[in-house]
């Protein structure tokens, strides 16, 4: 499957600015810019990242056709030279990132470039959508998944997306984050997200009765048959008629497995009746799957009603994060390169403290109790720091420097790995299976505390003494401009 | 540029049931679907439709590879039969639609498809996905333009989107809605949307020094010089630094227009701030931009408060419609003809009242005021009535029948018109401006009554006498089975 070329993906300014760095002489200067995001989608503990994959294919794609230039051309704002060197532009910079399905909190770098700043700048549209669109949904499925409590999740979604991508990268990441599959078919073909479906209403209306529209489904496929019992309704029509296919369909071929789902109605009262007529039928291995606006607060909700629910097929809420739906995941410069490759750290002050940026080129850090496996903080350096794990370590809040803690006996694992190295790919991408699995034993590595829904514990992000010191000169001078 | 080929962007339970209609002898039984939505976002007064260019090129494109039929075949639950059927499947029915652009109100048909079973139910998660997304940006965009009363208004929100056709649609429905431009270059290079922008907060830290990022932005592109003024200090720096910029670069050559930019703190108070400053300095015509978490709500209450500002960049909010990121369109089964090709209506009940569809082949009329232009109601009839606007006109409310209307002195006019015609297409797709421009005249034929933004007047959706009557023989009916 050819991938479209996203390359035009841009916003306009990385093109004037691109134009402009080619004409000052800075095309070449090195520049190293963070992705990394201010705040938790639905007051969460943590975020999952996603969207690596998507970034990686893109800058691999990276080229301007003609079109492109004559309409950059036709624009009457670039100049020729620079419309001439676009033809060859490609990314040979190098990239490090967070992989796909790691646990990320607030102000830490998920992605790091380094390239010469015209390359840096232009590639920042596309990475920040695609890695704030699928760590949104993949942080959101994360949500919902733990809500269901190891029942199975399905995405449902696609009619209800943000455009095709949405749907189809979209249940991507929601497998990343934990569920079991999707309806989205060319998910499935593309990325291999488990696909599968069974009926609308229209096909129960399609036939002359509910009870011939489900037998004729069972007779086409009696080890796959999910029959949507609310056209009617449910319980005095829909799930007789659907005993009365397993009955005459399946019961004679010794099927045991087979399912129900309900799309409307009461979905605590509706499933505890269902539950009891399966059972007293004799199809206790029958499925109950509820498809209708569910999100992790009504799924946690019908559960502690006593619910009596197998499968959850969750939509529109979770393909568009619904109750949140934007990640802010933000591109900034943290340092550049002067003539004799010197890194000069930069830092953007705000009068909004919040949206003062860490400078300089960093490192992640992740510690992880020895005794416990569990994450214990985040901690950034500067890129020529190591971190002694072998004893105690102490490390402070970055706002409030008399907290101070002594962290022991832990391992210290770097979270940022190398993908592209002067514009080659170095990295080897997980497959999907792969990059699921680990997402759910990383998520597993979080304490509790971390995980909670309502006022989870704020996750430790500290800085390293060096990089705190330098932090706090560059606010001191730049103090004077503000 | 080639098209993505999307066919296999469909849930899964759609080939499912394509099979199941394959295997019973129904795939040629011709259907009836509707597209309609339940509810406006925001509790608006109206929506605007969007997506229908969209569409087409969909249904245009539609077929099944090799590859994608080497893929289905792997799923062990076709038949060899159906899945050479699918090798030559396309399109060969009638669609009708209400042009893109036009305000629409929940329970009417925004699109009709008339097609052999199979190819009806197929198109569905496509259709959907496309005029759900589209609908619900052209109308955010719609509310947002509106609030902005004149001014300009840019759409700024591609690193936030769902993905890459959320960026790239998601422009194109904000200009139907009204926007003036984006940043989005494929939107422009595309659709046509026109793109423009000038530089980031990466830019003024490229330089040695703001005064000279200004400088030299100037010097590059002197007739689009819009300089961002928040990096460091908005008043203190910023605009003292572009004045000066202004003065030595922009003046000598009698340039007079220019712009600034403010990407954060209160927009109300620095807008005046700098509005003041720049009058002072002897630029008047340089034009204040802001563009930080804009939405209709913020830019009501900070021109309510006297803000100075000629331009919104308008991001996240807009072009994910982050208050209200779902546009609930459904697409249900309204009829099919039996054999002697007799049309049988077919409606879907629910015990939840609002579920219930209007049932049967409808036309959708608008009717407008001869002496106003204004719109006064939609009315849907059964596809073989006409309306006789020549005199006066009994409408009433189909809740509640006892409301009963005359409307006279108007003229009635169908909404939907014929987009394909036994699979070929025969719309004469309109250019983007020309959406744009009826959008704005159409959105101009409503009350402002309709158009209010808080609790807004409910537009009538009547039905005609016809086919309220066949509605409630149809229900009393399905009651039994209730």
């Amino acid at each position: 499957m050819e991938r479209e070329n996203l390359t035009m993906l841009c916003d306009f300014y990385e093109l004037t600015m691109a134009n402009g760095y080619f004409l000052t002489g800075k095309k070449d200067t090195i520049s190293y810019f963070d992705v990394f995001f201010r705040s938790i989608p639905d007051k969460g503990g943590f975020a999952i990242t996603a969207g690596l994959q998507d970034v990686v294919e893109y800058i691999q794609n990276l080229h301007f056709s003609q079109g492109d230039i004559d309409y950059l051309r036709s624009k009457k704002l670039f100049d020729e030279a620079f419309l001439e060197y676009l033809r060859e532009f490609r990314f040979t910079g190098d990239v490090w990132a967070i992989p796909e399905g790691t646990p990320v909190f607030p102000n830490e770098p998920i992605m790091t470039v380094r390239a010469p700043s015209i390359e840096a700048q232009f590639i920042e549209t596309y990475v920040l959508l695609a890695l704030n669109h699928q760590s949104l949904i993949a942080t959101k499925a994360n949500r919902i998944v733990r809500a269901a409590e190891g029942r199975v999740v399905l995405e449902f979604g696609s009619r209800r997306a943000q455009g095709a991508s949405g749907a189809i990268n979209g249940a991507r990441a929601c497998y990343i984050g934990g569920v079991n599959g999707t309806a989205c078919t060319i998910s499935d073909e593309r990325y291999g997200v488990p696909a599968g479906g069974t009926m609308a209403h229209s096909w129960v209306q399609m036939f002359d009765s509910q009870y011939e529209a489900f037998r004729k489904y069972c007779e086409i496929y009696p080890h796959n048959a999910t029959l949507l019992v609310d056209t009617y309704n449910t319980l005095r029509s829909g799930i007789p008629d659907a005993i009365q296919a397993f009955n005459e369909v399946l019961r004679p071929q010794g099927i045991t497995k087979c399912g129900i789902r309900i799309d409307s109605g009461d979905m605590a009262y509706l499933t505890r009746k269902a539950r009891e007529m399966l059972d007293e039928a004799g199809w206790p291995e029958c499925k109950i799957s509820v498809s209708n606006s569910m999100d992790e607060y009504i799924i946690k909700d019908i559960l502690a009603q006593g619910a009596q629910i197998d499968l959850f097929g969750v939509g529109e809420r979770m393909i568009t994060a619904k109750s949140e739906p934007v990640f802010g995941g933000v591109y900034k410069v943290c340092a550049v390169e002067d003539a004799q490759g010197k890194i000069i750290p930069k830092i953007k002050v705000s009068e909004n403290v919040g949206k003062i940026t860490n400078p300089h080129y960093k490192k992640v850090w992740r510690f992880y109790g020895r005794d416990t496996g569990k994450a214990i903080a985040d901690y950034l350096s500067v890129y020529d720091e190591t971190v002694d794990d072998s004893g105690d370590f102490e490390i402070f809040d970055p706002d409030n420097v008399w907290k101070r803690k002594v962290v022991y006996d832990f391992e210290a694992r770097e979270l940022q790995v190398p993908i592209f190295q002067k514009g080659k790919l170095v990295y080897d991408l997980p497959d999907l299976e792969t990059i699921r699995a680990y997402c759910a034993e990383q998520v597993d590595t979080l304490w509790d505390e971390v995980k909670r829904f309502d006022n989870p514990h704020a996750y430790y992000v500290d800085l390293s003494q060096k990089l705190w010191d330098i932090k706090q000169a560059m606010l001191l001078e730049a103090g004077g401009r503000l």
